[in-house]
């Protein structure tokens, strides 16, 4: 299987040039940030929360606190939708109509499932931290079993998914092609600039290369 | 007022010592984007877009086509829920535990009316380009009646808002400052590269002033 099912829940409609549902395209898509827009319901609206999570195969780990509302409710209801973006980009074309932007969007619709098992809860807590930071987990002291209960861990299982990609130029009406206007692409990017070291840090502890590395990933280049 | 009412809706529970209602700090965090993240309700469950805005006052504007199906269902709905947010920083604490990040995230509930003035409506998409580079509608061709025919513009009224803001260093256990582990933060940034100019431009367009000052403002510094 190389790509998510298709149904009338993910499949994507307008602009479905710009779309994929191939496993391997989507999974980069997450692995590229650690921060996703959460939907639930409540009260009969929607409501969208920002939080970290971790991927692990087809399993997206998010936490937080025990009576955080949105993690309760998404339990209660046992569905959760994650939006994943990354902005690349503004196309600023000659025409108003044509601007865009250059971005990288997967949506993903889950099946909820509480972690309680101690050690798939321990594993899912490095599975976040290393998702952000990958190999940061061994150089930090990890949780004791207080801080472990006092922190809610759920599973979400991808059961369908897509994502639209947008990737080029300015694409203008063709008699717009005359006009004595500007146009290109600004590129976006997200970048880590020098970490700031606590001042109180114990005598010879220097930046591990987790962080380092981190860094030189995600500099501008 | 200074400050957006409070409702179980949009009341804060968690961390709430870094929960603000402050229309002037709301607004600020609208500003500093232009992309957000919309929920609406679609089949029971929620469903999460990323999409461009512009803000005029109490009001976001947004669009897309005819036929988007998170628009026609916002209507339909007559309410949405939206969410900005900034990622500022990796906290790196020295436990588990007290990782974080810094941000800026601000969540929006209101009220969805279409736009169908045709006034209002080309006034709503100089909003969302001016929103995303100040100035730069008055550089392009705007649009035409079939564009504007062409274009759903939603206008959503803010009804309730709350904003999230931690801007700090490490929290970490009083105990946890003995560890021979290196703790800090990891500033992170969204930045405009240099434009790349298309191909085809007529001889003698350089980069207008309203590209030019929007990189100047997102750039590296």
């Amino acid at each position: 299987m190389s790509e998510y099912q298709i149904t009338k829940l993910n499949k994507v409609v307008r602009g479905s040039k710009r779309a994929t549902y191939n496993i391997e395209e989507i999974h980069q898509i997450l692995d590229d940030t650690f921060l996703c827009h959460i939907g639930y319901v409540w009260s009969d609206g929607a409501i969208v929360i920002p939080t970290a999570y971790g991927r692990d195969g087809d399993t997206i780990y998010i936490h937080g606190s025990l009576k955080n509302r949105m993690m309760t409710n998404l339990l209660e209801v046992g569905k959760a939708s994650i939006s994943v973006t990354h902005l690349d980009g503004l196309v600023m074309a000659r025409s108003a109509f044509h601007h865009s932007a250059n971005y990288r969007s997967a949506t993903i619709f889950g099946n909820v499932r509480k972690v309680e098992d101690s050690e798939e809860k321990m594993k899912a807590l490095q599975c976040i931290l290393d998702h952000m930071v990958p190999g940061h987990w061994n150089n930090i002291r990890q949780p004791n079993t207080k801080e472990i209960n006092a922190t809610l861990v759920m599973a979400i299982k991808i059961d369908m998914a897509s994502a639209k990609v947008r990737a080029e130029g300015v694409v203008d009406e063709k008699e717009d092609h005359e006009l004595p206007i500007w146009s290109g692409v600004i590129p976006i990017k997200q970048v880590a600039l020098a970490p700031i070291s606590e001042k109180d840090l114990k005598e010879g502890i220097s930046i591990p290369e987790s962080v380092s590395k981190y860094v030189a990933k995600n500099k501008l280049s």
